[in-house]
């Protein structure tokens, strides 16, 4: 059960959203600008969201791993094994490129915190063609879901079971972006 | 030295923003509706930023610690004897409200990560007055600096080491909120 009284048939973020219109739409101005504007960044969506999913499951934060797994999948054509592989912590194994995995690395070392990330892991990302933006923008999105997964787990947010449910959210975000409402999702009884 | 090529007058996050104004807006939007506008909680904007700046210091984070620590003094009316307490994680000391070191227990779980709040915790902190809305935003508040925190040190930015440029920080922020240009700070030769 929620900590807080949030409106029942929304589950996870889209619960809090409710709840905090106030603060939804700079919260959805940001993710909007960190992963589906185009313009914003030279990693593509699929590989912004590959970084939130993956950071996500590493937070153990059920709903934004499975959602965001989810948006990655149909940002990346509908193929989910990256999304299966990272979710198990398989960088190494995940069909993603050399960059990938260096960014990926940054991002865990950010999830543990930001004095964690060194020069050696710079290094390396810088070895595979990372530029300074998209070591930025690693970085950011792995700081960005530590936020959004520890508001979602700290009020105690309900996550769906049902994958189909994930699945929909998933190909609404990744058509749609992040600005438009979200949908009615009714809680299991 | 930081890990990517930013302007070097600028410490801290205010290199960030001049790297990439981009996402500079949507953080300095949520950041002015989560800590200055006085219509968005009912906890004042000192509170907020006693939980921000409490926040920053146990993820160790010195720029945002000393910003956010000059900002709340401002905002407390010149008073710094919150700050002093909550940055030598002395919460039980601080001269804040109980309903405040409820909350300051809170943000503590939250930085640790969002599953580590209990129903314990929010029992606390309704059995000293606090509401659902001032749960929710000492929740979202020290989750925002679990990202702020790792943005600026996850790309290693420097932190100055006059009090006189947090405490100009401070005035500036506590009077001006967050959405104007920062000012340039020479950085140490």
């Amino acid at each position: 059960m929620p900590h807080i009284d949030l409106p029942e048939e929304y589950p996870g973020i889209r619960s809090l959203f409710m709840f905090s219109p106030v603060t939804a739409l700079p919260l959805n101005n940001l993710v909007q600008t960190l992963l589906h504007d185009k313009e914003t960044s030279t990693l593509t969506p699929g590989e912004r969201e590959l970084i939130a999913t993956y950071t996500s499951g590493l937070n153990d934060c059920i709903y934004c791993a499975n959602t965001h797994g989810a948006i990655a999948k149909y940002q990346l054509g509908g193929d989910d094994d990256g999304v299966k592989n990272l979710l198990a912590n398989n960088v190494d194994t995940a069909p993603v490129s050399s960059k990938m995995k260096a960014l990926l690395h940054i991002a865990a070392k950010v999830q543990q915190g930001g004095k964690k990330v060194t020069q050696e892991d710079i290094a390396r990302a810088r070895n595979q063609g990372a530029t300074d933006r998209e070591i930025h923008d690693a970085v950011l999105i792995a700081a960005a879901f530590c936020m959004f997964n520890r508001y979602v787990d700290g009020l105690a947010t309900w996550a769906p079971d049902d994958p189909a449910v994930y699945d929909a959210i998933g190909k609404q975000r990744a058509t749609e972006g992040y600005m438009t409402k979200p949908f009615v999702v009714k809680q299991p009884a």
